[in-house]
């Protein structure tokens, strides 16, 4: 025994589970580069949202604890390797992808301050400030929520049934592995931080894709595991972007341009395969069809919501009518995946569009049934953007489960939006 | 990282197998203290036999690290804590089962020189002297043959596929503990040192036994685990006593009795659950038949060839014909179990008879299908006494594949212990 490093291990006074700010999803740091140019003043709240009401969180999770670890989130700041990386590295395909600017005020950064307050058998807890500063919190804010209702169960186990529970998960997620491994023009990664398991299950869970699928993984949207393991950071832009341009929009005109808005954005800052369009927030079907003839040249759509057969079809209809070839186009799918949707997905579109995989929860967090009452079994909780100076946002999806906002305001959205009746779909994770 | 640790690890030269003179199975201590006091003198040549003659042992194993693993099991003698253990602990209720003479005896062995050769694509190995001594290799030889076996595969893999393999081992175990312990009345201990996967993996199973089956879970037959995991050390008598006490019978009157001779020494030695009877040496419905009457006030039978239901059925109805209650009686199933087997013969004769179950191979090495050309799956290795002062020895078993012993001398015992047409069944492991 090393008797050093177990004393030198006692002296931590928690156990911190999210232990860098680049332990996140890349297009987060992507999208706060872009905020950061474009809408650095805009004063937003992020509030976190557990769809799935079911689970009590504030009786599973000690809010001491919980504050212990958000406070620690609080004292972290960007580490030399970290910043080194971030200004060194290659990220789809290009040198310096974050500019200087943004690195020195990244480097600078701390996160803001959290409000923390219990209602009922659940935490209120939320971020309000500067854009680029809260939108930083989304996803540690989750990642410890979820680690620490895994840790209130993992509490009650002995040794060897966290080995064994160990052991099970491992030869779960291999076996998704080897089925996967099967498809010849698979293309895959890892979205799986915001509700995964822990941190070390993760970068498990992605040296086992490495191992298992060679090149047919992608790449982590995790940064920090990017980082050590060197594989590829991947990620592009999220529902967060749109949701705070309408909010900012002073009239339905501008409400009804404004998802173009934010592409236009990013259409002068990025090129290639992060040019990838995320189409549901208003209704997937309506942004397609309004959408400006440049949008068209893009590289790809992601599918995050709603039937996603019938995305990819939407999809590659609207490509076809704008005199793209769909084969050279690309569909991400990473709505609630798991391998025999991904296997059916597959087959159904490989050869008609390129067609990559954003596998989250179900890789990084797919302990179902592995304890008792299911203890483990993840659930749909998420941290959103709810608010932009003062005006409320909205999310319509192509799922109304996921739909968020003030009624009245849904309904304005609605309208501007031409969205109709929607097909209702479970919420998987 | 702890370097010390490292730098040391790396000071052995080899690593080594069987550690331990008592890392052996408890029964072989038994009987080698009653040979140790009533056949000392006998000279016996014990020798590996692969009944699995398509695993080729000599191309798989290397001879150097071969010879290695033997020399180190020869520099090995009982430490002080062993002797202690042995000397103090508490076995099948009694204390003191072992003698002082036996154990300073004990406490001076070394094992005997081997023989080894290779012919063929197999290895000749033997080991000639004593029978007390030369006994002692029999579970060592086996443990170390299986486990230079498995490391000539487990050498040619990742890190991480080993640990995805031992993952899935340990799920596989898991799952098989977890159906048995629905069996309220379970007895099971584990019999599987011989063809154990390594020393670490069935030390695994022993734990994973006690912490899922609890009191059903009634020991282990490998002395150092017993010791160390402190549970009950398990274990009677084996068909190496018949065998050799028939080898040295001066005439056919002396053959048929033999089986008894051995059995009438055991009597005046123990008692208990130690009084079980191993009756198929030479066929089990003979042995039976001709049995002195006091063997039918024996504790237990163990089961060990052939149709195991049928064993059990010929049991009970033996102890009936003899006056006695079933239900006070044990039947110990010992042969080629796993959990389906298990769990019918429990449902067949709990209740008719107290069951207990010796789990071996596929218990401590079920690694069937685990890698590809199932190179890991257990084969059938055993080690017998093939003879005794210059004599040949001759098995029969109630499973004709399991005999052994020169044709002639096969002919002459089943002659004299009236076995006829026998079932043929495949070996198992």
């Amino acid at each position: 025994m090393d008797i050093a490093t177990r004393v030198y291990n006692h002296k931590w006074k928690i156990d911190p589970i999210v232990r860098s700010l680049i332990d996140t999803d890349f297009y987060k740091l992507l999208m706060c580069q872009s905020v950061f140019r474009n809408k650095p003043d805009t004063q937003v709240t992020f509030s976190l949202i557990n769809r799935s009401t079911q689970i009590p969180l504030a009786d599973l999770i000690d809010e001491g604890e919980l504050r212990e670890q958000l406070d620690h989130i609080r004292s972290l700041s960007l580490s030399r390797g970290e910043s080194t990386w971030l200004r060194g590295n290659t990220f789809y395909g290009k040198r310096q992808m974050f500019r200087p600017d943004f690195m020195e005020w990244f480097e600078a950064l701390r996160l803001p301050p959290y409000h923390l307050e219990r209602r009922g058998d659940q935490y209120e807890l939320t971020f309000e400030g500067s854009w680029p500063e809260v939108m930083l919190w989304e996803i540690p804010a989750l990642a410890v929520l979820m680690e620490l209702r895994g840790r209130a169960v993992l509490n009650r186990m002995g040794r060897f049934e966290l080995q064994v529970l160990y052991a099970r998960a491992m030869t779960r997620v291999w076996e998704k592995i080897e089925r996967l491994r099967a498809l010849e023009t698979l293309s895959i990664a890892d979205f799986g931080t915001r509700r995964r398991h822990s941190f070390l299950w993760q970068d498990w869970c992605v040296q086992a894709m490495r191992e298992g699928l060679g090149d047919s993984f992608t790449g982590t949207s995790n940064c920090l595991i990017a980082m050590r393991r060197e594989v590829e950071a991947i990620g592009t832009n999220a529902h967060e972007l749109p949701m705070v341009y309408a909010a900012l929009a002073k009239s339905d005109a501008e409400l009804a341009r404004a998802p173009y808005d934010v592409l236009s954005d990013w259409h002068d800052e990025h090129e290639g395969n992060l040019h990838i369009i995320l189409p549901d927030t208003y209704g997937s079907k309506g942004f397609l069809e309004n959408a400006p003839d440049w949008l068209a040249s893009w590289t790809g759509i992601r599918i995050d919501s709603g039937d996603p057969a019938r995305g990819a079809a939407i999809a590659i209809d609207w490509w076809r009518a704008r005199g793209e070839d769909p084969t050279r186009k690309r569909v991400i799918f990473s709505d609630g995946l798991d391998v025999d949707k991904i296997i059916e997905l597959h087959r159904q579109f490989d050869g008609r569009v390129n067609v990559s995989f954003g596998w989250g929860t179900l890789l990084t967090n797919d302990f179902r049934s592995l304890v008792p009452d299911d203890a483990l079994a993840p659930f749909s909780l998420v941290c959103k953007a709810v608010s932009a100076n003062g005006r409320p946002t909205v999310k319509l999806s192509d799922n109304p489960e996921k739909a968020m906002g003030p009624p009245d305001e849904i309904e304005r959205y609605k309208r501007v939006f031409g969205v109709g009746q929607q097909q209702r779909q479970p919420v998987v994770v």
